[in-house]
């Protein structure tokens, strides 16, 4: 089975925005075994929805996402180029103004609008799907393909697709996907030279990704109509390559590295601190992304200015004319610090130059220090990264989020 | 005029490469002032691809730009789709193939494999253009469109684009695209109900686009093929636009919310500290993404645990206990507390329960309270929201710096 896919959306074909929903749908639906054979993008005209809607018609793909262009502005032409495609009119659907109504009471306090009445308009025969988590309902319409019209909201099209993904079988021999190994601590190319003499053995119609991701590297089997003895040699590939790496290997079930690191930390009964400098608070967002985290993390400190360290963490004012902000000593008194002061088992201390400004030579923009320390051990790693400002605010935290998870699967291997 | 880009490669349809190559070229396109109306992917099968260059044959697509599948493999078939659509039949080029024995040898020193044989085919009558960065040569048929095909590699693209663009004309006039209007702190629908009677005034070939990005809603006018009177008439309804709008309006040359906060906090000579509980340290990290940002950025405290709002912000017991941790009073005593404490003249606090547990039927899950004091006044406002957690706490953010931003705005007119 396959899958079309047609964002609607001027923003998408002329840069200013960048497609996350077709990404998402994709994974979906391969996840399911259907192939998404067509993804495309075009502006919000009725002719040219309308185009792309027939043309899909008539390469009878079994599913059709149109997503976007379902807003309550004049610009929005989704409803139009679907109903011109399939030769029906629009009809004003009462109790698609009555959702819409209720959701502006609910979370707004007042009625909706008048021009969010375009959105009560679906094409004859369509079935309505309430909007939970915006005004917006989306519509299926059934026939070849089934079509299925989302908002361009992303958290709109998640909220449809677990709402409606029922109504799209699994066919899971189709397209082979294998689990994605995340690893972390190891080169893309150190780790794909060490795997490349397993992957000798990979079946035929087995090929194999190597993605670095942020100071990640992810890695996964896929493959088109592979016969279930080519899907089992493959695992048994992936088993070998699992047990090799496992020190540096944080998931396989698409956990996120927080959500590995905060997993160990409640195994271990631990709980932790942050003191961050140049990550700006990052480190801790990523930390408490995960439901629950206040199992773990106490709290955390943006020590930003130096008055900031020395008050609220104690680094002594003479470390940090000594050798600086940055350096490995005030990233060691950072992580001392705020464990001594939250009281918590771990301290985490960040302290780097993310730019682009406040580079010397000696200590370049890029540079960062990361400390942990649980009473008895502190450890410290210096990373030298090369991006922007921002890129290197996400290396980082990820530097950190990585020596944290080696600290942790050192010290339970210790005992 | 117009151009189409079909990007061909079975990665990409399959979520396990994401687009470089179509992003590349819209932005190249644009400056050129053509407008990339279709963007379309499709994986390595002949029909597909024959299929996609027959239906921009039919829309009339002044320009196509086929990428990818011009490899030595056997998956490699945009050759043989291209031809299929244009009716020409595929002859082997010597020329073609003498170059890629001269690239092999030049960079491998060896004779290229046999398959290599294939990417020397090229549609009759197609102009062959050499590849001096890989194997692939690309060609260009002559024609409407005129169809330029190109190997996939990111960096043949753009060896290619920079080879070919003189034949594609500047029509700077043709496409045109306004600064993009940025507003918080008012809705989509609300804010389109208010500029619509300005809009009336719209010329013919002008569009215009509201976008909703996480709270903020972005405006701007396109067209295509617009008269410069069409363009100064636009102009002036968008300058009427800034003027009635100004008080919500904080960005117009693609400046982000954060980066308009802090110039606010410049000239207006403050300093900020901030007090973060459910949103972990993400407001943070928003107002530390700016370059200079430890001009007006003192420090940050996140409180995630009920201790740590009490020993570091002197948040009370009894207001814990009796309101909640979630709650206007809190809100209230974070935003003063932690300017008392870091000694800078504006504290914003932020709580709230970003899911998917702590929710009750009183408080659920998406409520925020965010404070903002500069010592002599204290704003405290309450927002609810309806994502999931990762949702929840973006908005979080959002909410707080345009309840920080309409702060500013205000005690600027104020005095």
């Amino acid at each position: 089975m396959n899958a079309a896919i047609l964002c609607v959306g001027t923003e998408l074909v002329t840069g200013v925005v960048r497609d996350v929903n077709a990404s998402f749908l994709i994974e979906k639906l391969l996840r399911k075994g259907i192939f998404p054979k067509w993804v495309s993008f075009v502006p919000d005209e009725v002719e040219e929805i309308a185009d792309s809607v027939r043309f899909f018609i008539e390469r009878k793909a079994d599913f059709l996402f149109v997503v976007g262009g379902l807003g309550p502005t004049a610009d929005d032409l989704t409803r139009e180029g679907i109903a011109k495609a399939v030769g029906r009119p629009l009809h004003f659907s009462e109790e698609a103004w009555k959702n819409i109504c209720c959701f502006y009471s609910r979370i707004r306090g007042i009625e909706p609008p008048e021009n969010n009445k375009r959105q009560a308009l679906l094409p004859e025969g369509a079935l309505l799907i309430p909007n939970e988590v915006g005004t917006a309902p989306a519509f299926v319409l059934e026939g070849r393909p089934k079509i299925f019209a989302f908002p361009g909201v992303p958290r709109e099209v998640e909220f449809f697709w677990h709402n409606l993904e029922k109504e799209i079988p699994d066919v899971p021999s189709e397209m082979y996907r294998s689990a994605t190994l995340k690893f972390c601590g190891i080169g893309e190319s150190q780790l794909e030279e060490q795997i490349r003499p397993l992957l000798l053995a990979l079946p035929r119609n087995l090929r194999f990704s190597f993605l670095p991701n942020y100071g990640e590297v992810w890695f996964f089997l896929y493959g088109h109509k592979v016969s279930s003895e080519e899907i089992t040699k493959g695992e048994e590939i992936l088993e070998s390559i699992k047990s090799t790496f496992s020190s540096y290997l944080f998931s396989q079930y698409g956990e996120t590295l927080e959500e590995a690191v905060g997993k160990m930390l409640l195994e271990q009964g631990l709980r932790i601190a942050l003191a961050e400098s140049c990550t700006g608070g990052l480190v801790g967002s990523r930390i408490t992304d995960v439901p629950g985290s206040s199992r773990y993390f106490e709290r955390g400190y943006i020590v930003y200015s130096n008055q900031a360290k020395i008050t609220d963490l104690g680094v002594p004012e003479d470390i940090l004319n000594r050798f600086g902000a940055v350096s490995e000593e005030t990233a060691q008194y950072l992580a001392e610090g705020v464990r001594r002061k939250a009281q918590t088992d771990i301290g985490l201390g960040i302290t780097g130059i993310a730019g682009p400004g406040g580079g010397t030579l000696e200590k370049p923009v890029g540079l960062v220090y990361i400390g942990v320390s649980d009473g008895t051990k502190t450890v410290v790693r210096r990373f030298q990264f090369g991006g922007d400002r921002l890129m290197n605010k996400r290396f980082f935290a990820q530097a950190a989020l990585t020596t944290l998870f080696v600290f942790l699967k050192e010290r339970h291997k210790n005992g």
